[in-house]
């Protein structure tokens, strides 16, 4: 059995404009690591947080992280065990980039590569949504499917683990900007009103099907005009300032889609090329910047490896 | 330019359970024909109407066929000419298998090809929607669409014209019963809650959108998960008796999906293979006659041709 390991796990984009709790995807932005190392004391040991920790709990009973190699410790027989966690954190939490999916996922492929495999890496996941249930008050799994597996994920229904890889075309690059503000997931969940009109149903289910479509089919016109969001976003936008600005201002240069990711409040601007990327997230900022507030943007392709070894 | 033709176009499925709306396939059941034989007198005369008439006026300013036909001619600048048409009804009206749609790309499609096709095909939509949209009180396309062109179509903005085809695996097979009852599309309209859970949107958006992935890559068990209906079986199926034990037996048989064809009466059966779909129509058919109530049951592949000159 190995007794250090460090493993990286991305940060993922979720809800992307018409599949609310259903679509998500990995980011190739700087993600959250972890070092395992097994010790004499027995139970999960959170030794260190580093990073965007603010508001991270080193408590291993209440930190994702620690929740998640827990649970997978004690379903593999192996809690007897003294496991030692070292967090380095580059997605913060509360902000709409998966943070909490990524540390359970980091942790449930730490402990699962520590004991040499005993599991597929897409058995882990009743393991890594077990700890970030905590985080969201919910179990969806646009994060953690994602953030496991890599590439862009359609959750069906989580809990039958019915989730389906959608084929992207090459190419496509995300800019992100990420408001110096925290929201948390909870609360951006809670202002959702319960009940939608029939015609926004209509209107986002075929949005979310010819959104397949369009990937499957390279469509970037079809990509654009699918990823509209009547339902959510409306409702959300206001809690991320200037949000109708930065998603003019991402469109205007050509961004396929500009919506809020996951509960916000980071932005996401879906890209055709990483040189449009990388201009987009530079306005974006600027939008922020000329209004002196606080944010850090990113431009990343699709991450297609998931959570790995490092 | 021709003086007398023939068009035959194909009943057609909407909804099918995941895609209210939205979805729409043609199916290989005798369709509606209409011939066309230009005459000395002006206007659009409707001098027969034969076949699953009931209901269906000879007006040719009421009828679908007529209106559809008027308003091309006009379109066209050929409103001068006198067109006389002759109508076989095999789709009786009121059905939910499309039968405004037929009429409408029939009479669409004739006009056309007997001006030696000005237009596209697909041209014809804006047509065949006028004429239909006089029967359901509403514009949708998913059956004219598929119609007109066969196959199976997502709809994703009729306004727009922003349909696309899904690629089906080979061998899907449709049993269908039609009750012996009428249900006008305005009635089956009028009975739904104009508003939906958010749940049952997400759950509904997730269906379609993995509906279309499966018929992608012939995954039948997918088809078979994701063809479900929280939002209007639920609300419509206490209008067609014995619903709920005709699809417990289509499913029993093994039937990939039973639901509600558009706005009923006319229920529906996927089956994979046309050995499977009779048995089902036939067990569907013994439902309604072990209560001695009429129906007639069909089984028929999917219509690839949509209208066509027969």
């Amino acid at each position: 059995m190995k007794t250090g390991l460090k493993v990286i796990a991305p940060a993922s984009v979720s809800n992307l404009a018409c599949g609310f709790d259903t679509l998500g995807v990995a980011i190739d932005i700087p993600g959250d690591e972890i070092i395992g190392k097994w010790v004499d004391t027995p139970g999960v040991h959170i030794t260190e947080i580093t990073g965007r920790k603010k508001g991270i709990t080193s408590d291993p009973a209440q930190n994702i992280a620690g929740i998640t190699a827990s649970a997978l410790l004690k379903h593999l027989e192996e809690d007897g065990r003294g496991l030692e966690l070292r967090i380095h954190k580059h997605i913060p939490g509360g902000s709409g980039l998966g943070s909490s999916a990524s540390s359970a996922t980091a942790a449930a492929v730490l402990v699962n590569e520590m004991l040499n495999r005993p599991l597929e890496k897409r058995d882990l996941i009743p393991f890594a949504l077990e700890g970030e249930m905590i985080a969201s008050g919910s179990r969806h799994g646009d994060n953690v499917v994602p953030a496991l597996l890599g590439g862009l994920m359609l959750i069906r229904d989580i809990d039958t683990y019915d989730y389906h890889r959608i084929y992207t075309p090459r190419g496509l690059f995300m800019a992100i900007l990420l408001p110096d503000i925290s929201i948390a997931t909870k609360t951006a969940r809670g202002i959702l009103r319960a009940e939608v009109p029939l015609s926004s149903m209509v209107r986002q289910a075929a949005n979310l099907g010819s959104f397949v479509i369009a990937m499957h089919n390279g469509d970037l016109n079809l990509i654009r005009r699918s990823m509209e969001d009547l339902v959510i976003e409306p409702q959300r936008k206001h809690l991320i300032p200037h949000f109708d600005t930065i998603k003019e201002t991402a469109l205007t240069l050509g961004a396929l889609s500009c919506s809020i990711s996951g509960a916000g409040p980071a932005i996401f601007a879906l890209c055709q090329e990483k040189l449009q990327a990388t201009g987009i997230a530079a306005a974006m900022q600027k939008v922020y910047d000329d209004h002196k507030l606080d944010a850090k943007s990113y431009v990343g392709a699709i991450n297609h490896e998931g959570t790995v070894l490092k």
